[in-house]
């Protein structure tokens, strides 16, 4: 067996699976926003969801609709997914290429402060640029990273 | 040049790596499913995807719709992605914080099964809560490994 | 502190580092491309997005609907995200199991360009079978790598 403790030691790497850890946590959160609401309003897309509503046959059609809440919510998750599956990436090779440790933190920080006004924009709905504006703060901050580690460590 | 061999070495590393390329080669498909449902019923998204029935200009359209079984293994596709995603993530950062082997494998195992079954239940479909319990499955196992990770190694 | 600077000397995981970056920028790029689409042709789907043209109640119903090249952007964006996330798990477990260089930065090189070579046939859009075929190439790297990556380090 070998001794991992050695990645797990680097403050970098530490404070990017702590955020990290955070922020896929809260996109998972999401799915249980799209099943609540779904449940509340009585709203699905799969036939076989009704039937704790007791939908069966041509009953089960009246559930089967959208619901511009539900479609919100998908659309927060999709974005979501869209934008924190280049953090991870990009922000993970980061960690690994020995930046300065305030710098990194301070770029972690600020991607899951933009990420979790994001989704509170999105929701609720805050009136414009609010969810504009936290999408390009965390969108500047991959970028920003991504810079980073190609400017230090560029190997085609 | 280095000598990986380290981590690679590393049985809970290996194992997550086993693991997780059996899942992301599962996930992957699910876009041959799709491709193989849009043939055999000619149904499809882009007019110059349907060139190959002979669809040009209006006789296009025709194939341009949408099939209720197409859809849903776009669903169940979208599902895995929202739900490997974190695992992947969560997961790998878990396996690098040394946890306990036999316990890892046990969350490995848990999460790839729940997976297929999920998508077993997804496709058929299985009436529910076949599917909405291998979900949570899942979801539990993700959660857990964020648990643990934060427990031992939060640092922000 | 650590010295991490072991790995990112490996030179398959500085080479795996740049192609993942810059692959991962050009899928954010899309949403950036959605947005421009979305401005010039006055389409929208949350209502509090048609603002900027005065946009308000019942006024701000006329740009709230699909636009062919709005989705198709939409759906090249998904289908990046459903390649390049395997590609960047299977690539980066890949990358750690020491393998040949040359073929390593051959499969990073042909992903990138057949991904690249997808989202232009995708957006242009150029004749079936060219975006099928790039599908397929950067399918194909992906299950080569994840086939080296079993044979020679499979622990389940």
């Amino acid at each position: 067996m070998v001794d991992l403790t050695q990645l797990m030691e680097n403050e970098v790497f530490m404070s990017f699976a702590s955020y990290t850890t955070i922020m896929l946590s809260k996109m998972m959160f999401m799915s249980i926003v799209t099943g609540f609401y779904r449940m509340t309003r009585k709203v699905f897309t799969n036939p076989e969801d009704t039937v704790v509503f007791g939908g069966k046959g041509e009953n089960a059609k009246k559930y089967l609709r959208t619901d511009d809440d539900v479609e919100r919510v998908r659309r927060a998750h999709l974005n979501d997914l869209e934008n924190i599956v280049p953090f991870f990436g990009i922000g993970l090779l980061y960690s690994l290429s020995d930046p300065d440790l305030s710098t990194a933190i301070l770029h972690f920080r600020l991607f899951l402060g933009a990420r979790i006004y994001h989704t509170v924009a999105y929701l609720l709905p805050l009136p414009q640029p609010n969810r504009a504006f936290s999408f390009f703060v965390g969108y500047g901050v991959t970028l920003s990273m991504a810079y980073r580690l190609l400017k230090s460590r560029l190997y085609l």
